[in-house]
């Protein structure tokens, strides 16, 4: 039945899906929280409802580009979670006359004063969050930092709340290390959001949010909303920290077989770096899966194949221990499914999902691309 | 002028692309051979016409859409240059019956003959080329292997020629070590050749490429065509070695400056991985350009400065060797220009060329991606 499919092509396991994305909302839910999805994994209508287990509801887009898609299908209430520039104003502010509530993100009194600027001129109020720096990884302003204040005094009314995102935990060695990392997650939002409260501004949002901390943090107390997106796919980068199973993983990349090296025992798949992505997000875990985990055409892994290599076109599969391969199991046109390292880059390099249910092909999804 | 276009984007100077061209069709004309451009760089047809220097010509593809797309757009001549599988017949059938000349590769008996019973299926009789392993970096069969004339044999008169992609050129430390490949590419292709002539094949074609090889191959003798399309941009990686100056480099990612981490005397800008690729290609050479080199509005590098790191929608740019930036220079909302490791991959990110002239905007060129 897959043979029906031009390879490569990205597949998605619906039921995996469903599972992940109740397990999910369940947990933040259960810990008295609002999820917020991150549709920059799926960038989907379909998977996103899924998530949401309802027609619509609040969201976080990576781009502006999500914004306007996701607006169109009925999202209204989303937050963009990328540091603003003046020159993005005008498209906030045209999706803010056309009835949608968006959020902004900044870290800096020169961002801030941008932001102002540029939406006094495009005529519009557009609630700001103020990023907090939890972990050194990325962007943000360090707890307890005067900054803090400068930007809130700059944001007046506008300031809507605090948000951070903990990218280090994508570094922990596993649940416990995580556990540490999402409460060092909600202190630097909890006490940055008193500190503003405690100087007269309300502050009325503390959002946190990374699949690893909201899949281990023991508490939510004092956060708002949680956001989080590679859960609904997991991938092998999850499965290394103990985030999920290998069996969690809901998507893959079909791949025909198209060459054996034998000498070299190779298998060469059509499925290579522009079906997989570039990313290698294992080669710092305990078990590197080169560009993936190769299992048979059911999904179940096979042999301890993995994708050493890849070209754009070709990938490059063998033995993990370079052992002998029995190329038998394997003719030239045989189908494989490839795990990823990371959901949120392999399914970008691709235009659809193709949707299994029971392992049947039941349905095609589109996905988006761009800004 | 820039300040029109929504960052990230991806900007192509008409004029580096054009001289990028010219030359490499001299090169390859002058050495008394064809070139056959690869579109699977550009994946647009402006930008393979203006390789051709002719509204159509002989081009490689990588993917059966690619062949689609530009058959759809008067380009008859075609190879795909990925091992062939029989479940792929009927889509180069379907080509053929519309009157596209595509022609295939394989490199082993079982390959040869699921092909040429699937082509028997589907009525039809597909040009196809022996691939051969001139590097023993990827596909092929190796020069000299009685197994080449078992392939000839199943394939009778389809055989339509020998090739190879010298893909080992990519490791090389500079000329030097890339035209003794090229001379390995010619030498494994031609000896081929005539070893199938002398036992009554007809062998017309012999298809060598690589962009370092075709650049700096002394000789094309016995040679037929070239494949090859880095060329055409140009990036990181060529210019390390030594293909190209960074001069020549004819794509960049526009991005704007988010966020700055003064401490860490990081810049944040809005193009991260999404937007340049995950690709490390520069890596492993004498000079690690990171996730690309940071140049200013108008594309001339500045300060040392490159993206260290990447995540989906944020870059980190730093100076290379970790010193002061003055952040006065780089304000929120500066512009940015950000050159690719791989051309090939970058662009893989981007649905459309923003096309320059004498530093102006002049045109949007679509690229397509999928198989």
């Amino acid at each position: 039945m897959l043979e029906a499919i031009d390879t490569p092509a990205l597949l998605l396991d619906a039921e995996k899906l469903e599972r992940n994305c109740a397990r999910m909302r369940e947990r933040v839910r259960g810990k008295g929280a609002m999820l917020r999805p991150h549709v920059k994994t799926a960038k989907c209508i379909e998977v996103t409802r899924i998530a949401m287990g309802a027609p619509s509801g609040p969201i976080t887009v990576s781009t502006l580009r999500e914004a306007d898609e996701f607006f169109e299908m009925g999202f209204s209430d989303i937050l963009y979670a990328v540091g603003m520039v003046p020159a993005k104003v005008e498209r906030v502010a045209e999706l803010e006359r056309r009835g949608a509530k968006v959020s902004v993100i900044v870290d800096s009194v020169d961002a801030a004063r941008g932001l102002m600027e540029a939406s006094a001129k495009a005529g519009v109020r557009i609630p700001t969050l103020v990023e907090i720096d939890s972990d050194g990884h990325r962007a943000g302003i360090k707890p307890g930092a005067a900054t803090l204040f400068e930007v809130a005094e700059v944001l007046g009314s506008t300031l809507a709340g605090v948000m951070t995102h903990a990218g280090d935990s994508y570094n922990c060695d596993g649940p416990a290390g995580i556990r540490e990392v999402a409460e060092r997650e909600r202190d630097a939002t909890v006490r940055s959001a008193k500190a503003l409260r405690a100087k007269g501004h309300a502050c009325p949002i503390v959002s946190v949010g990374s699949t690893p901390t909201a899949t281990f943090a023991d508490s939510f107390s004092g956060v708002t909303e949680v956001r989080t997106g590679v859960y609904m796919f997991q991938d092998l980068v999850m499965a290394g920290l103990g985030v999920c199973a290998i069996g969690d993983i809901a998507i893959s990349v079909l791949a025909s077989v198209i060459g054996h090296q034998r000498d070299k025992n190779w298998i060469l798949t059509d499925a290579g770096w522009m079906a997989l992505s570039r990313d290698r997000g294992t080669q710092k875990q305990k078990v590197d899966q080169g560009y993936g985990l190769v299992c048979d055409a059911n999904g179940r892994p096979i042999d301890d194949l993995i994708v050493i290599d890849a070209n754009q076109e070709h990938g490059i599969v063998a033995r993990r221990d370079g052992g002998v391969i029995d190329f038998a199991k394997y003719p030239i046109g045989a189908l494989l499914r490839v795990l990823p390292n990371h959901a949120c880059a392999t399914a970008a390099q691709h235009s659809e999902y193709r949707v299994l249910r029971g392992g049947k092909l039941v349905d095609r999804w589109e996905r988006f691309g761009g800004w």
